[in-house]
């Protein structure tokens, strides 16, 4: 396969062909000037697939994509943020409908191809007067990705988009995607909202199972506090502009299809870790030799998701007990007498034991802005690589006064 | 029965008849001048029962106290502070095995019938030299509890200790505790020590029994950051130097005896986390309703264990939509249309609805030292308390610095 995958430069949702963005400033959190309102729409009709929020409480708007999705077919996403429009009940469930039918009048498409996405301050009701007029005003273009990716964000600092593209059997497929996330972040979905588009002619089938895999190894492997969202959504749209057979797996370009989705999922789930609420860097904790691959992902996240390992790197202190500990209260299968930590380079405990290891190399391995752990547990063939952030006091900050 | 159970003031370990405690200042942690080594003993051997942490990196003091617990026996606990033995291997482990039969012949008993408890930093080693002559130094005495109660503080501000006493057909029985946590607390116990006396003459099976039950309603409903330790122990020593039969589940003071138990224990969780790090409130959360005792224990650790619901507490941020993410997101069966909150006695939702609260009512219930959230799930008859604490500035600041 010469399938090689390139970034494009300032990709994103809309950088594929047939799909145009835009957003507007629609003042749905009071005394905030901001983009808040925005729509992703394809020209064509798209095969849908989308992943939701474990959460057992859902938003509103979670429930409308679930019906929506259900017959694998969706031609437009509106997302507001300002507003989760979750723990809202019947009322809030009719706003989310209202955005739909507002959307789908505007586009002239079918409502039930339309779907919702909201994120912010949960138990609230969106000012609809203000929706209202809001939607008629976004203007679409293939430019307008960048204000999309804008009108999502939260406590967000940075915009977080990304398109890649590769070449198969003379067809090119583009993959764009859009994310937004910076706390309630925790393996199994949390407030997370990733739009993605391609232009490959995907089967709906396929689809899933390609979106699957991919939020498996990125947004399912990044934890920043161990809560889970009620709005959590990737959702990717295919609208089928390239040209080709449809693919399936049989398909030559399946696999730099799967790979692509994955890669862009894996930039934005680690994006999303890097502009985490408070967090000065990106922990990558690799786990190999793990009994399973279910081991691992466990052991990986577990250390990932450690308050007291988030909080010692913070501090760029060499504290290693820590993770050890994170390891062995993850559930995962593991023996002290087998196990192998790296911090960088670095190898400061092997076999059970505590190492003499040099403690200015160490201490360079955490001082930089992403820290490499990596954990060999002698036990199989597992691996897996879990993401996290750091947690500072400036992490507290902003969560002890969000709504205020 | 007319079992009042009154608590002795100023009482702990020390305070039952027939046990002796005390400690010095052994510098185990270099460049720290306070106790740090202490001894408890019982002038008659004791039935005893421990819980021991889940965690599978398990402390070398836990592994030997594993094996000295097993012929369901003991009659001292040696205890340190500064240093976990955690991570250590062979060697640590030979350095726990030495503690044991140091203090075994400075008491002219058995060293199996010593227990050895260290808390610390993880994957250092004890100074050794040190610890031979502390431990011949030590002056043990019935008003020695105060000070076992400060040699095993790590950041603890405060000593945490308690005795209560009830009577029972003529006998009068006692039963007095002392704890150190503060940090690594998480539910199935995490670096948290615990050590518990009585002369109720209870057998082995019995006390084990009631051990574990007390421990369950709370030592394993209390959590501050979610980490669990490789030191945990909660371990009850009884001497049987109360008069009467020996206690078993048909004994007219086993019920009085369990209660007293759990009493102890969970004045003694909920002293953890007022004096939390960081910590400026206590959280109680009580769920009703659930499903089952297992739900209501899921739901009311996941609620108390949130990060967000933490540091919306700290922050008195009427953020109550958190709260319900929380309990969706705990693993407990839950439906939103039946769900009940209240904060204090201020209902906030109510059946999948927010209610239109009494703000400054609301406000007052989060601004104390010790907030109060229950949740009705409407769903069956499982109950749960737990408890935890807002999570700070102060926290990061810590443990961003702790072994430094």
């Amino acid at each position: 396969m010469s399938s090689e995958i390139v970034v494009i430069p300032q990709g994103g949702v809309a950088s594929v062909r047939g799909f145009l963005a835009g957003a507007v400033r629609a003042g749905i959190k009071e005394g905030v000037d901001r983009l808040d309102l925005g729509i992703l729409y394809s020209q064509q009709p798209c095969a849908a697939a989308g992943v939701f929020t474990s959460n057992r409480v859902k938003a509103a708007p979670i429930l409308l994509c679930q019906k929506h999705l259900a017959d694998g077919r969706a031609q437009a996403i509106v997302a507001n943020s300002g507003c989760a429009n979750a723990c809202t009940g019947e009322d809030g469930l009719r706003q989310a409908y209202e955005m739909a039918e507002l959307t789908a009048a505007k586009l002239a498409i079918q409502p039930e191809d339309v779907l919702v996405a909201s994120t912010g301050v949960i138990g609230s009701f969106l000012p609809m007067d203000r929706v209202r007029s809001a939607i008629g005003e976004i203007v679409l273009s293939s430019k307008g990705g960048d204000d999309l990716a804008r009108a999502i964000m939260t406590t967000d600092t940075v915009p977080k988009q990304i398109a890649v593209r590769f070449d198969c059997q003379g067809s090119r497929y583009t993959v764009g995607g859009v994310a937004k996330g910076a706390g309630m972040i925790h393996p199994h979905l949390a407030t997370m909202l990733c739009f993605l588009t391609t232009d490959a002619p995907a089967g709906q089938g396929f689809l899933d199972a390609a979106l699957r895999r991919a939020v498996d190894v990125s947004f399912n492997m990044i934890t920043i506090d161990g809560d889970s969202s009620t709005n959590d959504m990737v959702v990717v749209l295919a609208n089928g502009l390239a040209a080709g057979e449809p693919l399936d797996a049989q398909h030559p370009a399946a696999e730099a299809f799967c790979d692509a989705l994955a890669q862009v999922c894996t930039y934005l789930a680690k994006a999303i870790c890097r502009d985490a609420e408070g967090a000065t860097k990106l922990i990558e904790v690799r786990v190999e030799g793990a009994a399973s691959d279910a081991d691992a992902r466990l052991a990986a996240r577990g250390v990932a998701g450690s308050l007291l390992v988030k909080t010692a790197v913070y501090g760029e202190d060499l504290n290693w007990g820590r993770i050890l500990a994170a390891l062995g209260g993850s559930g995962a299968d593991m023996s002290e007498d087998k196990t192998t930590l790296y911090l960088g380079g670095v190898c400061l405990y092997r076999s059970g034991r505590p190492l003499d290891y040099d403690e200015r190399a160490a201490r360079a391995a955490l001082a930089g802005a992403e820290v490499e752990l990596r954990l060999e547990l002698g036990l199989g063939e597992g691996v897996a690589t879990a993401w996290g952030c750091d947690i500072t006091e400036e992490y507290v900050r902003l969560n002890s006064a969000y709504t205020t």
